[in-house]
């Protein structure tokens, strides 16, 4: 797994297609070409002054606004927001030639694997995929070509249909720096409900409670703890509803959790809040150790 | 308010206490030797091997394992775990000289204050105070010169009695870079358990939630979410029973905030939980913007 293959599906040497040059879509931009991966980069978006922008800005050296340029494209990699990424493929697959091959980043995978399929058309093959790294700030002024470097890229592929389409994805993002690990959908979803989308939920919620006026008296920590609440609202409902089941149970365990903190002030039970902490600390120094 | 005086019941040309060199108060004591605020400061603690190594590493001038060389000091600061501040101040204040002042650095403040009162003993005056700094470190190792620096240090003075020191402790807090809000240890906690210990229980039940084997699949948000998490456990578990009753009433709130959330995925309804996150991102920019 994870080997660099040299077919014309690979894009080391070919077209590579970005949906939505926002800051996701920017980086692999910045990043591809900072690392030779891709002799030309087309983006694809609505906006054509923002396109204009980012060519500008040097990131792509094509610009579309529909989806009549994807003939060109040996991969698609579509960085839109999750409510967006089904239709989005879907539509590029239609213009795609056989042998060319299409990923994503989306923040939920189960839902958007289900809806394209591994093989949106005929000989072209998808491979959902998503590097977890980003940053609350917007937009390809913010691109970063070394965002992926060292971070975790999980791909989801879904069947026999696209498994041919597998080592040239896993060598994309692994030429991006990311270490590549394959799971399906479901678990996905599941595990990034717990490390993603529960924590932003949490944020938000914690952020909702600070009064107007006590601004003064939040430090580091509510710092912290609220940073990623100021992620777009718009963006973030989409990789919610995409994700509500599995982001529902996180949301009832963490009530459970915050039950037992209730429960054991209520009591003045200094002996089980320290073990509620305790535990708590030794899952986040678990992390820590192996986040660089 | 704040205007630095001269009396004797000042730091600035006189011998500072101070129980507990960890982090806060280790950097209270680098701070104060950084900006000329104490000709001298005496280190009280109970182990003679930490305050030893405190004293070599040029944070303190003098050692104290017992409370007799309180007599010697012109204020005294207590930067001990909040359960055992208000026992630590009563027993130096027995040894402290009249017109001596006694403060603290404790993150609650109405049990400490109503324990403590004004004047723990005739002439000896207590303030509470609450400097908003900190880290999830701990040690006099990590001890920060400019830890202080523009961050808010709330002082509540309970009654006239003290009155007379409040100049006092408010120009010392200013001489470590402190801008100084006074309130009274009710209005603190109430804010302190929405801006600070409400969201330190968040963060434990977050990072308490992530799966043994799943470290590798959170990144950055998880990361700033449950920093705190990795906080000393007994030290946060006397915070949080010393202001059970405001946190118990924020927990309620957010575990609200979190039902609204679930209610919004439940129906699927992208344009609720959009507005959710929207309210969430407004009340943390407002944060961002008064905290450089």
């Amino acid at each position: 797994m994870g080997e660099k293959t040299g077919t014309s599906g690979t894009a080391g040497d070919g077209t590579l297609g970005i949906a939505g040059v926002g800051l996701i879509g920017g980086s692999i931009a910045a990043a591809a070409k900072a690392r030779g991966l891709s002799r030309r980069i087309i983006g694809f978006g609505r906006s054509s002054d923002r396109l204009q922008q980012a060519f500008r800005a040097g990131l792509i050296d094509e610009v579309a606004t529909d989806y009549s340029a994807a003939c060109e494209v040996d991969l698609f990699i579509c960085c839109l927001p999750v409510d967006r990424i089904a239709e989005s493929i879907t539509s590029a697959a239609r213009h795609m030639r056989p042998g060319s091959i299409v990923t994503d980043a989306g923040s939920a995978k189960h839902a958007i694997c289900q809806a394209v399929g591994p093989t949106p058309q005929p000989r072209v093959k998808f491979v959902g995929s998503h590097p977890l790294a980003g940053s609350e700030k917007q937009g390809f002024e913010h691109a970063d070509a070394d965002l992926f470097q060292d971070r975790t890229c999980i791909v989801t592929p879904t069947g026999p249909g696209c498994e041919s389409a597998l080592p040239s994805v896993i060598a994309f993002w692994q030429g991006l720096g990311c270490d590549v690990v394959q799971m399906s959908p479901k678990e996905h979803d599941q595990i990034l409900a717990r490390t993603s989308h529960l924590p932003h939920v949490a944020a938000a919620a914690v952020a909702a409670g600070l009064q107007e006026g006590e601004e003064q008296f939040a430090a580091g920590g509510f710092r912290d703890v609220t940073r990623v609440a100021e992620g777009d609202p718009d963006l973030w409902a989409s990789i919610l509803i995409a994700n509500r089941e599995a982001i529902g149970t996180e949301i009832a365990a963490v009530v459970d959790h915050l039950a037992a903190f209730s429960k054991a002030l209520a009591a003045e039970d200094a002996q089980e809040l320290s073990r509620l902490l305790a535990f708590a600390k030794a899952r986040r120094e678990a992390f820590s150790r192996s986040f660089s």
